[in-house]
């Protein structure tokens, strides 16, 4: 029988760091009306302090600013920053890598649970780098944070990571991966404008992103990795994830496309499979999010497309209100030799809306499975 | 001592087919002035028939339509068609799919050489598909077309296999290459408005082209195969290409990007090279065009770009008059082993200019190699 | 008391023509699940007849493909039309103007209603042109298209047409309006690929759409027109629509934009008004539509934008399903004279979906009212 | 005759403030191998100082970065600035509003001449604001700047103004003009990241840009502005503008294009005029930059297009290296009455290369034209 999470009442207050950015912005439209949360504090840089949340955000979306938000003070991440949380449990965090290092210890030194969208604490050991379908096991990492006063950091992965686990976690449990190469297609309102770094996107594609090839695999390995459990000196449990080893070779190319993270991706199996054999385990996987019914769970995190023209980003990338993947164009590969319909080599494209479910989306639904998981242990 | 083909007194009179087109137009844009070569005549469809070329075309391209052909007669293909070529030894191809086959065939039994973009004919055992910088030598399968008024179809390859190999046959020639992936990021000036489908191209990424990824791997076989000479019944000398058998395995898309294919490459080598012995291989290459110094011929066929960031549609496209292909962000690959700085394994980006040096320069320069490898031998 | 029409059982059969086009698309999405409207035929040209709507198709909205038309036979226009429709009362029409014309004459010869978004009848004196929330007293033109099987051809407006009207109207019926001066920035959606015609419409600019700023002109002079009623020789009532006459002048633009018309408008008013006044007369606007709860009926046909960034084609074209217009950065124009607050020349931003409200959305809701006027008659 | 200025011999030193923006980069690109100036020294923000050229800027023009910069030195505009300009008689600025002022004024009290692309100082009284085709007579007013060490500021219109202007100082020079309004498609190129906002850039219009529309009024009053000399009380001659009346109403739209803005304007005339007659006087517009044959100034200031289409931003803004304003569609207004072919109402498009003739290019012509004028009085 399924267990769903009963609505807490009251809400939970919970407060958003780096509100006005593309990915705070989306954090605040899909808070506005959530049945468990309700943002009690917005916090950005200085310049937006003291403002109200209207003046000081360039909306962005193609949904309205939310009202319940417009006239909603915004407050600065400095002095006194603590003070502010007193009643406040969780926090979203879409900061800048250049400060959610400090802020986010910080606030879990704190006793607040900060489910982080940031990159800085991902490969910590002791962070948790979870997607809800894929790995949630890896949340009891999150004991060996060593704060005793139920604080915490819980990591989403990168934007482009995302889609790429949720179509291979499937595939990785059921054939084994020997390895995995892949070319993004990434959407434009990811791209911070970091430095006032002017690049010419429109009408153009840029063949690098800072730091981002090294994420994916690295990422890739640590979520899908096995979560060992031990027994520390002290006789608690200690937990470590061993990574995934297979290799990852990632291109990441910009293009100029608005919203939805593409990959074209090709992979060697352990176990040869057939064309319907990988479609089924898409079509198969389900996770506790979807077994709890979150709020914010997609029906299907993985959309199987049977249009050869897809998936494509301003089609395909709203699916499930942004939360779910699709795939399409499964084709065997030239490499790795045939064994019949079955084979090792096959290739796909893949699309995730990269602020949705590949940022604050993802971010939200870890809240969402940590706080079941937490009420039916 | 370099030999160059002298300009011929007077110009070489030659027929455009398909001018209205995108590749028509940069047939007409790169012939306007051609030191070797004068436009006579120009066809199109039966609609344009009839009008001046200004009236019939609807001019795509950044420079303005030359003046000299804004008042010239658009003629159609039809009847007749043989007669209004009567003293015109050669033609240029930029015609659709749906018709070349036929139309180049009469040309060629009539006795024109004709230089063709279409892909109708790339395959045929007796017609050479040439890059005038890779394998010149394979000019001479024309000879087996069986025609013997001089005529005889020399095919370019497919915009984006074009840049492919640029990059590849240095590479090929001095390290071997066992395997080839890559994603293509192709520009909306390529794409043919076929059946009259619409597709949402704006603000997306498309990732489908019809035959395209089957181009990229049958079409490199065959360029970077070898020519072998036999001797046949009659004593004349025979040739065929035997071609290179390395699998390539292609996935295409289409960007919102006006000119320019960019490819994400990855390869294994056959022997190991350092990241100094590639970029050599590519800084050192020159070809026939660059020896002969024709008058399209870029200085460098591949230019080795430094900033990180490149190469760029919008940016590198137009190197050399669109001419020249530029490589970067030359990089391990994550696969095949390492051998000190010595490995099998790399990642780059490649870009071409799609209807320059990707179909209508590619077209003019492998007439220009033509008749002066015709001319000195 | 209100009175709306209520829901016919069974649902009412209808024919969408031109059905695969960009238009038609929206048709086939705003009629799934309609609930007064069953799609039971689909009509397009020779070259999809016989094919199932899916395999027809490039959809490219971005909203998927409603599964019950995906399987359903593509019909042609050709003989034997009329046969197929003979327990079809209404066709709803996205023929293009070369064939729409004699198409929709034969069907309401034959006892059809046609609710329109050709060009082709707009003009014709006896055909409604018709924005249900503007001049529905209109529809009783229809009386004197001497058919006396019921059938008729009502015409919906020009794409850019509505959006200007609707943000005129209320103003002309307030204040009067001496003249207008516009220019759009079209989106590319609603632009047809006539005659094979290639434009460079990436990252550009062009400043030509062939017919449309007559239009314009003349469309809104019949739409804002008053309906006079005479009595005919045969004693029966005889309606004619007295133009509205002040001057329109248009200039209109295509620029790189999915969906959305934007029209920066300037107008000289008959009677000075106030800001605060223009924005009331927006408010307050309503009409029939909204009266009777029509299904397709936005709340409010026009939203007054607070953002001095809007509105914008991204962000606002949507607003409620695409069925109202926005208008924005109100402010006064430089000409005109100046009486304190109250003045006659103003300026302003107005933005209308352009294949929803502008086209499709625009007939559907014509047919809406007419039934539902009908009814109530 | 033609009196030339002959190229100075060394070539004059100069400094370009601002060196890394996207006007920064027009100027180093227009400087390099100028045959009269040579930069000696680039000026950017405090983040940029002490990194090479190339290490600081993010290079967007479609043109390779000069080699000659690539390794130059960037400093600050701090402490210590005028140190560094000893020997320097002449800066280009491209500095952002924010801080243009002070520095400029800086720079002009020490003895420099400014070339300004900034707003700060173009309204000011005794600050020529100056297009050198169309009133180079104003370059007198620097002499009311009270420096008598030779230093002054020169500044050049919004780069929206420029095109506006060329197109109508013709017509008000032979015609005179009532009234004008326009309304503009803006490029991104010239968007500067103020205050770090995002906007929605891609696949959007954002209908307002901050300030561009008074700008657009005032400073075509100044530019289009008699010189009027008297004397002062000295008995000095005392320069002043007498502004041009007429009123100017703009509305200033964003769209997304690279590079070019495009224009659409309604003008009414003083006295009528043919449509021959006004495009003569397009055609034959000429001024001292063209009689005194200057680098950088483009045979015909104006180019008149015949094809309905244009002029297209993609294809018509780099004219004669971007230097030339294109205009096209000239056609009746439906205002302002009628007479003959000669009429008072005319429409038209002009279109000027933002960031060449519109901002770096329109300083450079007017540091030419100034040197020249300088020399042969």
């Amino acid at each position: 029988m399924k267990e769903t999470f009963s609505s807490p009442t009251p809400k939970i207050p919970v407060a958003v760091l780096g509100a006005t950015g593309a990915v705070g912005q989306r954090f605040l439209a899909m808070l506005a009306n959530h049945p468990w949360f309700v943002v009690e504090r917005l916090f950005a840089s200085e310049q937006s302090a003291g403002k109200t949340y209207a003046q000081a955000v360039s909306w962005v979306l193609e949904t309205p600013l939310p009202d319940e938000f417009a006239d909603r003070q915004v407050e600065s991440l400095g002095p006194g920053l603590l003070s502010k949380l007193d009643d406040i449990p969780i926090a979203f965090s879409a900061l800048a890598a250049s400060i959610a290092g400090d802020v986010e210890t910080l606030l879990a030194d704190a006793g607040l649970l900060v489910f982080s969208n940031a990159s800085n604490h991902r490969m910590d050991v002791d962070v948790p780098l979870v997607i809800p379908e894929v790995n949630p096991d890896h949340f009891a990492l999150a004991s060996c944070q060593s704060r005793t006063n139920g604080g915490a950091i819980i990591a989403n992965p990168n934007c482009s990571t995302i889609g790429l686990i949720l179509s291979l976690a499937p595939l990785y449990h059921a054939f084994g991966i020997r390895r995995a190469s892949l070319v993004t297609s990434q959407a434009l309102s990811g791209a911070g404008l970091v430095d006032g770094a002017i690049l010419k996107l429109n009408d153009n594609v840029i063949p690098f992103i800072e730091g981002e090839e090294g994420k994916l695999a690295t990422e890739t390995g640590k979520l899908l990795g096995d979560l060992n459990v031990g027994i520390s000196d002290d006789g608690t449990p200690n937990f470590k994830v061993e990574n995934a080893t297979f290799p990852v070779s990632a291109t990441c190319t910009r293009v100029p496309v608005t919203n939805g993270h593409l990959l074209s991706v090709s992979i060697e199996l352990e176990e040869p499979a057939t064309q319907q054999e990988i479609e089924a385990a898409w079509t198969d996987f389900q996770g506790l999010p979807q077994e709890r019914i979150l709020p914010t769970a997609p029906n299907a995190p993985i959309h199987v497309l049977k249009d050869r023209n897809g998936p494509q980003p301003a089609k395909h990338s709203n699916l499930e209100n942004g939360m779910a993947a699709s795939v399409g164009r499964l084709r065997p590969d030239a490499f790795y030799g045939e064994n019949g319909s079955k084979r090792r080599g096959w290739k796909f494209i893949t699309l995730c809306h990269n602020t949705i479910r590949g940022a604050a989306g993802g971010a939200l639904l870890n809240a969402e499975l940590w706080l079941a998981m937490t009420e039916t242990e």
